[in-house]
């Protein structure tokens, strides 16, 4: 039997409005370590993402969009809290200016007076699932379905390893709230390969379709990890890049993020699901043999240049979002929390200060917030500010001579003197100011006696002065270690006999180094 | 009156079959000092490149496309030629691996022995122009309209100045074989302010409707120079960039390219034109404050590391060129000369060796020629050689220790130690090897005791080992200067009363200090 044209048209017309009347789903795809400079869209020369240059041609590309940190548990935890990782806790305070993270020894985590995303988007009936990594924390208070997620699958920390699983535990994969495994017992990661990536991309898909059939408004927070080291790629995309493993990877998640896109088209949800690509620091140059690009951008991950924290980011929502825009409102991780509030029409709690803005009126509108700041802390200190085009820096540091001359390198072959300094150095009497425009690699500072200068430092001093008068730092999470709360017996070890013997606890003071 | 659809479509067939069996014009559009990174779909943050970006995204991206040498005259006469500087005469021999080109005092050119493209393109019937920069000598026997081109308006040099016109002549500018003028004195180019590019727009726009109009196939040269220092944008673009005056003069050169292609569409020929657009060499680290960006290449203009060749380039030829294409064949300027021979159907002639091959099998059916080298040449001696993705530096330099301490500096910023020496280096015996994929940045040479070393190198030494077999460099044009032959009195400076009085001939060794 066929349908007359007609009638498939009107029915057409009803599903797209019967879809349209229901709230959008969100996706936000959050790379690890993947450099502003990866994506073909973003100059890599051997152009090998054209899944992700296709979501920009078809999407919005936000070339001056910021993680929350350079590094990666602080900027992930501002992402889902909205908020700088000095007032979410996520932060040291330790040594001065020091970047800290989760690793398994770290007993700190995210704070139950932090309200996540997925929490609220549950006031309006969202069901969320975060996939891949987690890394707010791997004690059993701080696991993702204790802070508003319905679903989990991935881990509570970076896939480091292998290790010895006596001394030193493997990281545990998690299904929702229960260890299912570890990494390199169970869930293999071996010279580079692993079929993690299509495990995380066929979970994306299975989570998309189940909630669509259910008619249930959904967030996935898809989360790979798989460019940072050690990287992997599955058997199939091993060799296929020009670029090495590090581009089999990039090429993999690119698949990913192709197929994903397919099935919303596929299920017609296209235009009813709002989706944000972008990575949570800049490439590890440190690693750089495995490692990915910053573009144009000075130094890498672990600093406050630009290259540490500027992000190769895209928005994509056919029918809302025009098609082949780009928006030069400075954004940032946090933006995504604030954005998605905007779209669902939630009320962030009154009782915080967030540090997220809405970005609809630029990703629909095309509207400029000029008055938009961002702030780049390095642990407990912020380092500099960026105000439309200027950037000050108030601090300046690459890595200590010491770390530097044993071969820990964050800038590798970059050299700018003054600007690129192994002592902390302090500017904040007379802030390092770069236009990014006219030089996005930080190379040529303006000179402090030009009237450029004395112009454009006003504006910014007035914004860290407002910054600063209004910033009540959050308790540090990232003080304390202790190789007593290592994922030794993860909740569900016990229904897999994986549990592991932990050691007496000793609470000692993290030590980080840059 | 209306005609029926029917016969609008059959006249609209005709009309599409009678273009399509003309002989195919030819546009190759050459800027001045741009580099790889200077446009959005290569990667500037700025993203201030729409028609170049819709020209990459309807055609075909050439990302490992390269000059014919670090700076501009060699460049420029290679392209014309399809023949390394070193054949065609454009380099010196009066100190080792020397940048040379052609300033007022240089006393050589183009050479009748070398065969120009437009001269070829004659034969079939092609009416050639030339717009904007030509560089290959000023003398009289050099200009354009002796080698081949029919029209010509633009300069023999560059537009450097402004001079005293009495102790220094400012350049002419010609239309056709005779000058009509001088920049700064009759064509103003004062504090940034010009509108050459406008004129060159509108000559281009111009010839095309004429051309066009008579059924005469073209090829235009559109050679536009505004992103060489002193640059200059005209008022309408002044202050329209993120990017200062570099970023106004690329906008302004990008609308040019954007009123070109549209008159093709107008002019419903886009089917029947071949359009290149390329740069002569790197952007000019040197001059940053005022100059481009090389992306996430080493160095810039002066120098062979890959900023100073890697060109930012781009076919289109809508309805032969499929679009949204990326080809990674290597290329050359050369190649345009060889491409264009292929287009129209010319046999080279055969008592000279050519360096250029045509890219049309890349081009029109995405084959890849892997035994394609690219050599990288400063002055009389190859400094490096690329086969596939890697690239052996047999000799590295950026320039002298004495010059750096001046402040003269082509890697701003950047610091490799080993790769780029302030000596002459040479490393014939053991070339530095670099895999341009994992690498683009040249900032980690291959271990010479590596396997991957040891088998990358057998084929490069062999392909240079051919290329230096079949070498007979052409007589050196760069090595005599004279103040008596600079543009005192060119060609129809009677007519106008613009001559001046030359000086005695005094002929000297040209100094070229890098």
């Amino acid at each position: 039997m066929q349908f007359p044209n007609f009638i498939l048209y009107f029915l057409l017309n009803w599903l797209t409005i019967s879809y349209a009347s229901q709230q959008p789903n969100i996706i936000v795809m959050l790379m690890d370590d993947m450099g502003w400079g990866d994506l073909g869209v973003y100059g890599q020369p051997a152009k090998e993402t054209p899944n992700l240059d296709k979501m920009a041609s078809d999407g919005i590309l936000l070339p001056d969009f910021y993680s929350g940190n350079p590094l990666c548990s602080p900027s992930r935890a501002s992402l889902l809290t909205g908020r700088l990782p000095i007032r979410n806790g996520f932060y040291t305070t330790n040594a001065h200016a020091r970047n800290g993270y989760t690793p398994q020894v770290i007993v700190g985590g995210i704070q139950d007076s932090e309200v996540l995303l997925p929490k609220l988007l549950r006031t309006k009936g969202y069901r969320s699932k975060i996939i891949g990594k987690w890394h707010l924390g791997h004690q059993p208070q701080f696991l993702p379905l204790k802070h508003g997620f319905d679903e989990f699958f991935g881990s509570t920390n970076c896939h480091f390893g292998p290790y010895d699983n006596k001394a030193t535990p493997n990281i545990p994969v998690f299904r929702d709230d229960a260890m299912i495994g570890r990494y390199y017992e169970d869930f293999p990661v071996k010279k580079g390969v692993s079929n993690l990536t299509q495990i995380f991309i066929e979970e994306g898909l299975k989570f998309i379709e189940k909630e669509q059939s259910a008619d249930q408004p959904f967030f996935l927070y898809w989360a790979p990890d798989a460019t940072h080291t050690p990287l992997y790629a599955s058997q199939a995309f091993q060799g296929t890049s020009q670029r090495g493993l590090y581009g089999d990877v990039v090429r993999e998640l690119d698949s990913g993020v192709g197929r994903i896109l397919s099935k919303l088209k596929e299920l017609k949800i296209e235009n009813n699901t709002f989706v944000l690509f972008t990575s949570d620091n800049g490439a590890a140059l440190v690693s750089r043999v495995q490692g990915g690009s910053n573009g144009p951008f000075l130094c890498g991950k672990e600093t406050t240049y630009e290259g540490g924290m500027r992000e190769p980011t895209i928005a994509w929502w056919p029918g809302k979002i025009s098609a082949g825009k780009v928006s030069h409102q400075l954004g940032s991780v946090m933006d995504i929390f604030s954005t998605v509030l905007d779209i669902v029409g939630i009320d962030a709690p009154t009782d915080r200060i967030y540090d997220g803005r809405s970005l609809l009126p630029a990703l629909l509108d095309g509207q400029i917030d000029s008055k938009k700041a961002i702030f780049y802390y390095r642990g407990n200190e912020m380092m500099a500010v960026r105000q439309g085009l200027y950037k000050a820096h108030y601090w300046t540091w690459t890595n200590s001579i010491s770390e530097f001359i044993k071969g820990i390198n964050f800038c590798r072959g970059e050299n700018v003197t003054g600007v690129m300094t192994h002592e902390q150095t302090n500017h904040t009497a007379q802030p390092l100011l770069f236009h990014l425009g006219r030089d996005p690699g930080e190379k040529y500072p303006i000179k402090s006696t030009s009237t450029e200068y004395k112009q454009a430092i006003v504006d910014i001093i007035s914004v860290v002065a407002d910054h600063k008068a209004n910033l009540k730092p959050g308790t540090p999470q990232l003080n304390v270690c202790d190789n007593a709360v290592m994922n030794w017996a993860p909740p569900g070890c016990d229904k897999i006999n994986r549990c592991l013997k932990a050691p007496a606890s000793n609470p000692k003071k993290c030590t980080w180094p840059h």
